[in-house]
């Protein structure tokens, strides 16, 4: 994977070393394009979205908007000799979170993982609850402790049981394809049809939801998860486009029952979109999210179907992918079977939850328009002990 | 109640008929006075806080400026002479949501609202789940559809049952109190201690976190509710800064077992808030807060525990408030007994949920310092027919 070619990305860096603000980047294999500088150089027609410092104006600025600014920005990245003078300095500059996140919603969209999740969990139950093929099931997360690849992960404390108080004895982290909307604001009450769906998503993040499996399961009657994980939910530096993905696109696995009308359309389709976990450089997984049941525009579609309004910064997280072997599944709760059947690394150790000091990362790939692949920018955190 | 003297508050209203971004204003029985304008007439140390269409800078600078601003506001206004000049045209001005709400969470902190709604919802089970006393039970609702006081509520289309599409059934209200969050961030991975608490919250609302149970019930298993509660939440338009509140804090109930240290502390006081629930004009429900199991310090100390950051703009719900007595349960899921038990109106109608036109008003009193209960700020809401 490692010798894939980068998909379009586009991001915010700060910490350049000269006066002023964050700014939006790209990354290009000579290094970081300061992408507001070139643009204001160009005098282009769009520049104002670009000289903010976050990517937030240019996601309130909707699909015409995305399409004029990528378009230019893809002609720019093929002519090295045009941008090497925007190039940023390779040495302190730091990426942050590119986006200011509005709501975030996790979903639970992978068939695979509720039915592990449910067996693990609740032994001979039903093996996905009685609403799961009716609707993705979803839930709020929260929008403040988004961070971005990069950022350390400290082992929250909590409630591992009753009257049980301490580090969580059980981090695991949960491999996810995140959707970050844009275009104007939906207001309250208009639905977004499945079929504008799509208009509303500028782009495609690697997400990883840590989770604190002991605090979750024990808080989470009944109103599902909260602290376990509300401590830090990490999306990639940089948003790829949904532009780019464009070769992507494939039919979702059949659905039984059929979705209902508002589920139902043409932008129903998934996302062949390979993602690889790893953690101290051990491959522990390959999750397939186009084994996903739900697809992005139904999440969207869903979201939206009681009148809920969409902002610019929304973040829909897809939900743990796990496709149907073990070596595919997602977080180490599946892995190991809810801590009972440990996964082996490289160096001999084993893990069934995380230790303190490893390092998580999540990268993916997906098939670029010329049939070669293309990478998703990674999602990497490493794990610090409780303070 | 209607005797009762407004408490202190501050929003933010738009419409006003002179060019210009909305702004800040507090209610007097004279009107409403430009606060932001008086501010920076009196050249006031802090009248930058004042002049901005939201109060969200005014929530980030803490307490010290809040005691500042709110001792300033609180002389002017008992001297209606030197405020007359600044009092906004009584047409054309109408309240906005005063705040960017960040992270809205909602917890479940009424020990008889879970015990009606476990018994409703699956008799015979155990009164409240094995983790409710042991902490805060809350989870994460939708922050860009909090509503100010007097937005219609649309009422929304969902899933009711497998396959069963349609306007919900059973939209319902649940009184709530809000406490509005402020000071500067709170860095992830630094839990707020329990006694510095009430110096990130600024002030208290009026909350009715709007839901429709059959919706609500379909989609909830296992991660909690989400579309039968994202289409509103309305808070009241003014916000009664905690200092206002001094004269009502009162012990909580006893609690078993003792709660964990990091939710014990000098700060763990309820606050003597007597809610009134009205609909078309009748009395429903007389919900009285300080009933609460758990305390607004203990909100704040648990859901920064897992090192979770806190923001300014952070909302969160009590949860719907429930007193011992029929007349005291504030949702119409415990005052109907799941809909089998109607309340009667006065006009001689029965509602055992919400019907479209009906208009929802949750009204409050507490202890001022001389004794005279002072009221808070109403949330009002009517609702429409679905779309």
């Amino acid at each position: 994977m490692g010798s894939s070619r980068a998909a379009l990305g586009i991001g915010v860096v700060a910490g350049v070393g000269r006066p002023g603000p964050s700014r939006i980047a790209a990354p290009t294999p000579e290094g970081l394009l300061d992408v507001g500088a070139l643009a204001t150089t160009e005098n282009t027609a769009f520049a104002d979205l670009l000289t903010h410092p976050t990517l937030d104006a240019l996601l309130a600025a909707g699909r015409g908007a995305w399409s004029d600014v990528l378009g230019w920005l893809r002609e720019r990245l093929a002519d090295p000799a045009r941008i090497g003078p925007f190039l940023l300095p390779p040495h302190g500059v730091t990426p942050v979170l590119p986006f200011t996140v509005a709501d975030y919603v996790d979903f639970y969209a992978c068939e695979q993982h509720a039915m592990n999740g449910s067996e693990i969990l609740r032994p001979g139950t039903a093996r996905t609850a009685p609403n799961w093929r009716h609707l993705p099931v979803a839930y709020h997360g929260r929008a403040g402790t988004v961070v971005v690849s990069g950022t350390p992960v400290v082992r929250p404390r909590g409630q591992r049981a009753a009257g049980d108080w301490g580090p969580t004895r059980q981090l695991d982290v949960e491999a996810e394809l995140g959707f970050v909307c844009g275009g104007p604001p939906r207001p309250v009450g208009e639905p977004v049809p499945i079929d504008e769906a799509l208009d509303h998503v500028f782009g495609v993040v690697l997400l990883n939801d840590w989770s604190a499996r002991d605090i979750q399961s024990f808080e989470s009657r009944p109103l599902g998860p909260m602290l376990g994980k509300s401590f830090a939910t990490a999306i990639s530096a940089w948003v790829t486009p949904l532009d780019a993905l464009a070769g992507a696109w494939v039919d979702p696995p059949p659905r039984d029952p059929e979705p209902l009308p508002y589920l139902r359309g043409k932008a129903d389709r998934g996302l062949d979109v390979t993602m690889e976990v790893r953690v101290g450089g051990t491959l522990v997984s390959s999750p397939p999210a186009a084994d996903l049941y739900w697809t992005p525009a139904q999440l969207v579609a869903h979201l939206t179907s009681n009148g809920a309004s969409l902002r610019p910064g929304d973040l829909l997280g897809s939900g743990t992918v796990s496709g149907g072997r073990r070596e595919q599944w997602g977080s180490f709760l599946e892995l190991s079977w809810g801590g009972v059947d440990p996964v082996a690394l490289d160096d001999g150790t084993t893990r069934t939850y995380l230790e303190d000091g490893d390092e998580v990362v999540i990268t993916a790939t997906f098939p670029g328009p010329d049939g070669a692949r293309l990478a998703l920018p990674e999602v990497r955190n490493r794990v610090l002990p409780a303070r």
